[in-house]
């Protein structure tokens, strides 16, 4: 593909399902030129409980996916295939592939002030150490406390967000880090943002929460400059985001309805195995 | 095969993940003569918020797996396959199957005295109708309410089954169920009957609590009895029981261990998607 090919291709993001769909819009709000095929894998979800091994092969899937539609670059937008999968698939592609677990442990080491970084996310997230790994790498003096809260991502899905044992399991989950002094904290997993105003309002004022997806889409931005193939919104032709999803796409659809800042037309479902 | 080498051949028994255990445990209990090769797709657990589309096609592949080892009758463990995915596989595939549905239903219909009757399952489970349907064909005069309870399948596996939030989410769940007058109440999903206990303390003894375990692995016994397949013991060879998923075992090992009445020492993991 030539420069400008590039440049008119869209930017490749994916997700276990829907959660991702926060990192698109926050793509969308930072990079209003860029075209964009999400790929949300609705009939293996979630991603959260499984092993490294199966996030990679379901990864690979993906990417050979996306490839298929000519993307520039991919964004992963799970903390979980982020964490698991990063490594393995940038080695073996060769397309640009971001994840959202070193922007994210960026952010936080920005926003500390005291080296005391809380990260809370999936069980597998949290196993894998990553977020630590990589926030040690910034800088060896910080301190990371990680915690896995895996029913966070039921009750988002299942509508328990204003519930009141919504607020006893944030309770059960966060009163150890809450007990100590971290004054900035990861919310490692794209659901998470959607409890957001509970999980401050119980962590206290003084706590920077970090929401990787915004220092993603920024990297997404330098990276796109820096090869020169960031759109300049001319060679837009159809529909500038498309969707994609494993398992029906209805529940995906309306979920996304609510998160996208425009309306969501229609889904296409796609074989995964099959790639 | 021959009606001899049948005798000898292991029922193949499948499910979303580890729930379908307590119906493998059952069939122990009263087939102990027989061997068994149990599936669990962890990698793509759970399917009670899939599609009918995805859960029928993960199905095949799981049968495919199974008639490669030469089973002489499948066992669908989990509700949620047995209700959207049974009646197409059945007229697919040469090998006799069964699932939990029918049997808890009749179960259900023997047990109730005022000819109403409450389901409890997964979203998928309750948008299929399929117990009612049921029960219907089976005594159309019988009033059956369904109610989906999605919440139960993570608290149980993330560990809450004795925590607070368990009991206000088995009250929030069925508080409209307690207020009509059933007189039984299937349990429609192989993970609550380890909430079993709750359910009943908070439904009242008045209320039979209906597993489809037990009558379903009495179906099998009648199923091996009328085809002459029933092993006789003599033929067991090497392990009686096998274990394979889909994604790494140690959970499900661990899992296992605490459910069937005996040490569970290795399981496989099979790359389902090929089959």
């Amino acid at each position: 593909m030539s420069m400008e090919c590039k440049k008119g291709a869209p930017v490749g993001v994916f997700d276990s399902g829907v959660g991702g769909l926060t990192v698109v819009r926050e793509i969308i709000r930072q990079l209003p030129d860029e075209n964009i095929v999400y790929f949300g894998d609705t009939a293996r979800v979630p991603y959260g409980s499984k092993s490294q091994k199966t996030v990679i092969r379901f990864s690979e899937q993906i990417i050979r996916f996306l490839k298929t539609k000519q993307v520039k670059a991919i964004v992963i937008a799970c903390n979980t295939a982020s964490a698991l999968a990063l490594d393995a698939v940038r080695d073996e592609f060769d397309v640009p592939i971001l994840g959202v677990v070193v922007p994210g442990a960026r952010a936080a080491v920005k926003a500390t002030r005291n080296q005391k970084i809380g990260v809370v996310g999936t069980d597998a997230t949290v196993r894998s150490g990553m977020y630590t790994k990589i926030i040690r790498e910034l800088n060896p003096r910080i301190q990371v406390l990680e915690k896995a809260c895996p029913l966070f991502v039921p009750l988002v899905e299942e509508g328990f967000k204003e519930h009141a044992v919504t607020q006893e399991i944030i309770e059960y989950y966060l009163e150890s880090l809450r007990a100590t002094d971290i004054d900035a904290m990861i919310l490692g997993c794209t659901h998470y943002p959607l409890l957001r105003s509970r999980i401050r309002a119980y962590m206290g004022e003084d706590i920077q929460i970090v929401n990787p997806a915004y220092e993603t889409a920024l990297d997404l931005k330098t990276l796109l400059e820096e090869r020169e193939m960031s759109s300049d919104g001319r060679e837009a032709s159809g529909s500038r985001y498309e969707f994609y999803v494993s398992d029906t796409a209805e529940k995906f659809r309306q979920f996304a309805n609510t998160v996208m800042p425009f309306h969501v037309p229609e889904t296409n479902v796609v074989n995964i195995e099959s790639y």
